[in-house]
């Protein structure tokens, strides 16, 4: 997968802009770092053989794009990356200032998380989980949900070990894997038939089990679930989990189940542990204080399961951070106890669909179909219609990429606005399918996604 | 190296408060677990298989020291684990607060860390290296100073390479190294001749140059330096730190020079980086914010070193965090911005080393010989004088193991004081080298370390 290219174009829109920033240039322009570097620099840096796992210095999507709007030189308008637009609620943020007067909120949490989180948690997923969970040994907390899912794999993955992970995947599942040596196997989700020409619920895009089962192998030891699905938007419906559940149960496979975005969906939501005992003794569900309290850069998240899976996780996330956050995981503790009497939690859903509906309206007012969301904040718009003008010249680096990429490009350059290609969540084989989308995040301010609409409407004249 | 044995012992003080408690009890009392566990469980562990890299399932000392004193039946003064028993700075916490109400302190901070962390690093660092440390491609913040050690690794360890850590070892290098296919090579620290009699300055443990010398192949990728070293308190001197480094640039081995508590130094500290430009660019410095600051549940830390060295770390860090917790990123700018002003390195320096001499009374008082630190807020003492009871029932996991851990449990029980046994970092083979000593950790309010001498006074009927 090729994921570097996209950095030089981006780049590109103003380049005297990026001289002057304090981005990691060795890394963005390595031409012009080539020439100011000295020769000795430069014999080290032959002499210097980094680990294969780092050797590609691909840089994730999420730094390019953020970067490159950055760059530009008109303020660009950032619906990329799934950060919020708006701070936390006040009873979190109070919380987190009032840990920050306590000794022990500042000081070294034990490596399986704070105590007061862990049964916060118990608490609040024991419901959904129709059983109590146990709080010193179904519950880890990790830096993130991301450094949560590395754990996972840490923990079960050995070089050679097969993970199933679906297309369009999160990127960082991929080096997560890679990096304890597992090999990603990937199955596709099918977009719509109709997506190019008629607005579809996220449920069309679906998962062949035939497809999954046929690559299921001796060597599988896990497979990745995300629902809600970023970037589709799309929440598993309990026939697909029952059916995922049953293959990993027959073939005795881990589910990481990826929920992050479970307190944002608009139509049933199931999660996969709770199907069946045998289903749920295999099943990891991963969860992030980040996305349900609007604090993406507080960096706690959490993994709930059995015993006999938790105690590996946890392990795991020892020898990687040794422990997490304290003051911050207290205050998401005590965010996890108040939130229902702040009835936060339908608050925020309610919010968040407000958002979704309020920035689609512009695809309905231009004609374009896009994936109706069932859950999470993201929006994926088919962008076929668009016409981008032939006489564009395309930098080096995107007129080999997919659609999207071009589309992205232009979409920042002639409308200053930023959404995410999702070609970079596919392999190179199945990129086709995705080559028409973008990927708005719609988890911004009202007045940013009015904004949005209105550049948006500039397509109008390239349709 | 056996590490797990430790556990049971302590927790033996006092079984009934454990049971109570919410600590991991499958992990913690295997033997109480396999009879609360059901059929289905027990088989559910024996179908998943972990990761080797996790399988042992040993606890890291801290966690089984901090959780054995919890469980004590008396209230034991924990001076085991190095935290703080007092807040980070004023100016510091009111930074973190404010950052709190700051809607981009919230989100996702760049991975390489926040742009006004990185600038106050290279202001608040250049002065020590004697040159302009560029902010964009030779700092990198990371999830504390362990997980930016674990980057370092990552970047450049592969399956095979050698990294060579003195004895004794910070635990988490050990594992951090290994989970990267690493083989740890060791080589000792020689502790003074005279240590069992007579108190000495902590530049009486040597490093024999040969010795090290003898271990580097040409598999060597890496080496560990930790200065001022935990557990000894030895600041190397240049001279050491030159012949290291001379024997670096001849291999070309990779530098991780463990620097966290670079600001505690009582003789003088020389950075092994600023010794000659080949070793900088060898050498990757490790930072950290919670040993500068008093916060050691704020996670983060950095490293600094050449673009060539840095790319790769950060590249690492990404795959592994994504990103470090903002709002703490840029309370630790602010802290770095205004601590000259607040004149707090100095006080925080001499507050350390006033508490360090405070606590060392007791051993003068005593006549039990200690290493004099030369930086850091630890102390080894040196209990060879006391005799333990010949009438106590060791536990079964105590009984073989080194006399530190026997001096560790007898603290606990007969005085109600927590400290570490160093064996622990120690390979079997060079144990012997440290059984009489105990590590204390003097970071701590004076009327804890006052408590703690007057229950050490308790010593004298059993020297």
């Amino acid at each position: 997968m090729p994921r570097i290219t996209l950095l030089r174009p981006l780049l590109h829109l103003a380049p005297q802009r990026v001289v002057a920033t304090r981005l990691p240039r060795t890394t963005i322009l390595p031409a012009v770092t080539q020439i100011t570097n000295t020769i000795q620099t430069r014999n080290m840096a032959d002499k210097i053989r980094p680990a294969a796992r780092v050797a590609s210095q691909r840089k994730d999507v999420w730094s390019i794009v953020n970067e490159a709007a950055a760059a530009s030189e008109k303020e660009v308008i950032n619906l990329g990356q799934g950060f919020f637009g708006y701070n936390p609620p006040d009873f979190v943020l109070n919380a987190a200032r009032e840990a920050l007067t306590r000794v022990e909120c500042n000081q070294y949490s034990p490596t399986q998380g704070r105590p007061r989180l862990r049964q916060a948690l118990s608490d609040s997923y024991s419901p959904f989980f129709g059983r109590k969970l146990d709080p010193a040994t179904e519950i880890t907390i990790t830096t993130g949900a991301n450094e949560g899912m590395l754990s996972a794999f840490m923990g079960f993955v050995e070089e050679g070990d097969e993970v199933i992970v679906m297309e369009p995947f999160f990127d960082q599942y991929i080096s997560n894997i890679e990096m304890c040596g597992g090999k990603v196997v990937y199955v596709p989700l099918h977009p719509p038939a109709k997506g190019d020409t008629e607005t579809c619920p996220a449920s069309d895009w679906t998962l062949e089990i035939s497809e999954l089962e046929a690559k299921i192998t001796p060597k599988t030891r896990m497979i990745v679930i995300n629902s809600p699905h970023n970037p589709i938007g799309k929440v598993f419906s309990e026939e697909e989990l029952r059916a995922i559940g049953e293959l990993c149960v027959k073939n005795n496979i881990i589910i990481l189940s990826d929920e992050v975005y479970d307190r944002l969906y608009y139509r049933p939501f199931t999660r996969i542990a709770t199907l069946s005992p045998e289903i749920e003794d295999l099943t990891l569900t991963v969860g992030s204080a980040g996305k349900n309290f609007y604090c993406t850069g507080w960096r706690v998240g959490w993994l709930i399961g059995k015993p006999h899976l938790i105690k590996y996780v946890s392990a795991a996330h020892t020898r990687i951070c040794f422990s997490s956050v304290s003051p911050l995981q207290e205050a998401i503790a005590i965010g996890l106890e108040q939130a229902d009497e702040h009835k936060f939690w339908e608050t925020s859903k309610e919010d968040m669909l407000r958002k979704m509906t309020r920035f689609n309206e512009v695809w309905k007012e231009l004609g374009i179909p896009y994936t109706e969301p069932d859950g999470g904040y993201f929006v994926l718009v088919n962008l076929q219609k668009v016409k981008l003008p032939e006489d564009i010249e395309w930098p080096e680096s995107v007129k080999d990429r997919a659609r999207d990429f071009k589309l992205c490009w232009f979409l920042i350059k002639e409308l200053g606005l930023a959404a995410i290609p999702p070609t970079e969540f596919y392999t190179k084989e199945n990129e086709k399918e995705a080559e028409n989308y973008l990927r708005f995040a719609v988890c911004k301010e009202d007045s940013v996604l009015d904004a949005a609409k209105e550049r948006l409407r500039g397509l109008k004249k390239f349709m």
